[in-house]
């Protein structure tokens, strides 16, 4: 019991420098004198930080109120550090570092409960041993900003804590998803008549329905007797294609290797003729070609596929044309930019993720299926104990049956409440900065003699891919030489960039292109300042390598 | 311009009966006064609620402080009323009414903005307007409840707003995750030199990995050649197992058909004997069987399956056991109940959900695997741009490779942080409640005349199956009649308890049994007096029929 109140007042001392806190322990200590236990002292003290006295227990609204409000202050705290330049990206620790805990933030986990400061206290450090993925000068990822509209839906579908399966449990939900999905679907250009859909835990697995619901499109006995019963199916995708088209058909059992990879322009295109030499190859091997994935907007180089001509390969030769629209849908937004992804209407499913371009927080990733009805055929088993026939409202809503998952997440509130808070034309805005953005990298990057681009062409997207040359290589002739060594700069530069956390961007090779840094706009809080001092601190990182 | 100025004006009377919104529009009006619109009255009245003046834009502090005030204030009231008996369980309205419009909230989106006030009208119906899984009350899922600590977490891991994919975006989230995977590995049993895992989105996808790990196992090649290269497998399942196996059965390829049913008895526990005659049957039928799912918690009747006989089966034929105890993994947490989960040490992979008898917000299930690295080798493809292996930290904690999704939600964080606030003893106490919840329910039931229990044993798990016997029928003997017509009581007593709002219970028909009411008990905020209740309301609903 000592010990225990010693670790009680560590905690109480570090809580003392944390905002409001006293506030806190005031009124919970006045709330638990006159209510509760004016005689127990200890009881006080230990009552005090009891997460037991939390609603739903009686009287906890007090006590609930305080903590949530507490954390509020954190939250709204971290929230207005992310979006200020003179605060850090990230405030990097090893793993081991971490682990072994670092000023009194512990991972390990107890038989014994917290008390609530020391919880307020780790909700603290969680988010200060992160990454704000939110900071202008986050380039790391695709998915990156801060929506306060966004972050507000998603505290209220976390409140509201239900799921999608179905109209029963989620009403107002279930509805909104059917709003939405028909707006991304005449936007994609389908008629009203067309277009069915489901919100999806990513990308990777809206990708994977699409060749789910292709596969059973054309053999529709799959679903009970499984790939034995079928012909050795082959799938198309560009070189420059997500990962996910492979991975989806080893899960699905149709084998990676009977994903054939297809080869791409300079740019980082499908060359359409390369597409249907691939079609006949594999038709002569004994494959059955039956899906072919068009990408808008690749991971890397952000080039968008020939649609068009895709489509008309495709519809010659009888294949379920899919785009993976995850990180370009977001262009369709644009006046401006939509005309890149011409074409997209004559695909039978498009995969569009919302938290990518248009910046909603993760996660919220569409599956868009032309085909209506396709989707519930495909997945339906029926259970009775969910989806009852005998219901006495509309049992059509309850489309939990269409999905591979059965409890599913609530992804598309968040995204209905932006959607409200900006219009489409909101959102059209926040896209054609972000490519303002990336055209002036480009501009700069063309500018300086310590940058290389990767390929010499305006950005289609808003990614941006380039070398840094440092003054040892500049001199240098091409070749295998300067190759090995500029392969080691982009690691060596993220790596002290991590370390003094002022500033992230993502790097790979591609193909036979050693390491490059490949910069993404998704982020509306970034401006040229920010693309300046990013070069700079590249070029003052990497300096004497 | 004079439309729209119409609008503000119709949603600023409206808003005028929520709490604090005129101290919010008065601060607003202040600080735009003070600051920016000195002069210009018109822009004031535009900016005051536009969403573009929050964070990031400069300036925005004041603005996303109220806005996010606003909100949390009426997700505080939401949290407070769902734990009163006194408010409903739900408002019920038909989909058409919603779509429509009720009292101008209205579902569609258009091209341009609303103002902030909306938002946060939108907001409060769209908690108005849904159903109270968090009411003592709410019956109907094995989700329930609302636990303030776990929306605290969720409201948090929003705000962090970043993914699973690597440790350089999320560097304590992936050690969290590592944390709890290895406490749970040690609940299940396992010695610290195994177990391995993830967190997924929702235990039908839990399930899936299993299968997807198992074929694996068995048959490495499957995942470069397809189920084409492997003979015809057959799995097995029980008959009151989730529909899970037999879907992700269909998704995979392995074709439902060859999900082999094995039958259970009275109380709905798999029969050993069954599952040893259904696998040498399939045997002769040349399929080849790999994988026995036994599930732990049924989803109806809360059937634990005998595992130890169970594993001594897949022992003797060399297959993968995988125990589904989405449901029943909480009891696990309990010194009193964990031993109905007996054997499933033996397991080589395990669901389980937090979601559910833990009462983590949704959503939060774990995939466990017995073998370490399997997960890994299983789904990996090593994608250069995500997965660099020439970091600067140690690259094992990039654990977005073992995952059939990309990116990931992080699931983790409220889990945890429940685990803080009450130690391992505070989930045993929650579980012990709910299980003595159901007793009480049991009992109460046993000594009614106007219900009738579906099977006369002392509840397993939380769920207790029942119908309700109206006068109409009380007399009437055993027989098809009979059934048909108390087949449509429950049915027609959820409709009515719908429209009324009062309590929501689920029903379903099982095998030869008509439709009968499940109740399960998840939420530790429910007491003996909502038992009464729920069977005096049903008893007053139903009394008519």
């Amino acid at each position: 019991a000592l010990k225990k109140k010693q670790t009680n007042k560590k905690t109480l001392v570090k809580c003392s420098g944390m905002k409001h806190s006293e506030d806190m322990k005031a009124r919970v200590v006045k709330y638990f004198t006159q209510i509760r236990c004016e005689t127990n002292k200890y009881l006080l003290a230990h009552v005090l930080n009891n997460s037991y006295y939390l609603l739903p227990a009686s009287g906890g609204e007090e006590m609930t109120r305080g903590f949530l409000q507490e954390l509020v202050n954190i939250l709204f705290g971290y929230i207005s550090k992310t979006s200020q330049r003179s605060t850090k990206v990230l405030d990097f620790h090893h793993p081991h570092q971490l682990k072994e805990g670092l000023e009194g933030f512990s991972l390990d986990l107890s038989d014994q409960p917290e008390t609530l400061e020391q919880i307020l206290v780790d909700c603290r450090d969680t988010l200060k041993y992160g990454v704000s993925t939110g900071h202008p000068r986050f380039f790391n990822q695709l998915s990156s900003g801060l929506d306060v509209i966004g972050v507000a839906g998603e505290w209220l579908t976390s409140t509201a804590n239900t799921n999608m399966f179905t109209y029963e449990v989620s009403p107002v939900f279930i509805l909104m998803e059917e709003v939405l999905l028909r707006k991304m679907q005449s936007i994609v250009g389908w008629s009203d008549e067309e277009g069915d859909g489901l919100f999806c835990p990513g990308g990777t697995i809206s990708n994977l329905y699409s060749i789910l619901v292709a596969r059973y499109h054309f053999y529709p006995e799959v679903k009970t007797k499984g790939m034995g019963a079928l012909p050795r199916l082959a799938l198309f995708t560009s070189e420059h294609s997500h990962y996910s088209v492979k991975k989806s058909a080893a899960v699905l059992g149709l084998g990676s290797e009977n994903v054939v990879v297809v080869k791409c322009d300079e740019r980082g295109k499908m060359i359409p003729g390369e597409l249907e030499i691939s079609i006949i190859t594999a038709q002569k091997k004994g494959l059955v070609p039956f899906y072919v994935n068009a990408t808008a907007g690749t991971t890397v180089y952000g080039a968008f596929d020939p649609l068009c001509a895709i489509a008309d390969i495709c519809d010659k030769h009888t294949l379920w044309m899919h785009v993976d629209a995850a990180w370009g849908g977001g262009l369709m937004m644009s006046d401006r930019h939509r005309m890149k992804l011409g074409g997209i209407e004559r695909a039978w499913s498009v995969t569009w993720n919302p938290h990518k371009m248009m910046g909603v927080p993760l996660q919220c990733s569409a599956i868009l299926v032309r085909k209506r009805g396709l989707l519930q055929k495909c997945n339906e088993l029926g259970a009775e104990y969910l989806f009852q026939r005998d219901k006495h409202y509309e049992v059509s809503y309850d489309t939990g049956d269409k999905s591979i998952q059965c409890g599913r997440h609530v992804d598309v509130f968040k995204f209905w409440l932006m959607w409200k808070a900006k219009g489409s034309e909101g959102f059209g805005s926040q896209v054609n900065k972000c490519l303002e953005n990336a055209e002036y990298l480009y501009d700069q990057l063309q500018r300086r003699a310590d940058f290389q681009l990767v390929f010499g062409h305006k950005p289609e997207h808003s990614n941006v891919c380039f070398w840094y040359i440092p003054p040892s290589l500049r001199g240098m002739p091409p070749g295998p030489e300067r190759d090995s060594k500029l392969h080691q700069v982009a690691p060596r530069i993220k790596g002290r960039m991590m370390e003094k956390g002022s500033v992230l961007i993502g790097y790979q090779p591609l193909g036979t292109r050693v390491n490059f840094f490949r910069c993404v706009f998704s982020n509306p809080a970034t401006q040229q300042e920010d693309i300046d001092f990013l070069l700079d601190e590249i070029s003052c990182l990497g300096h004497d390598l």
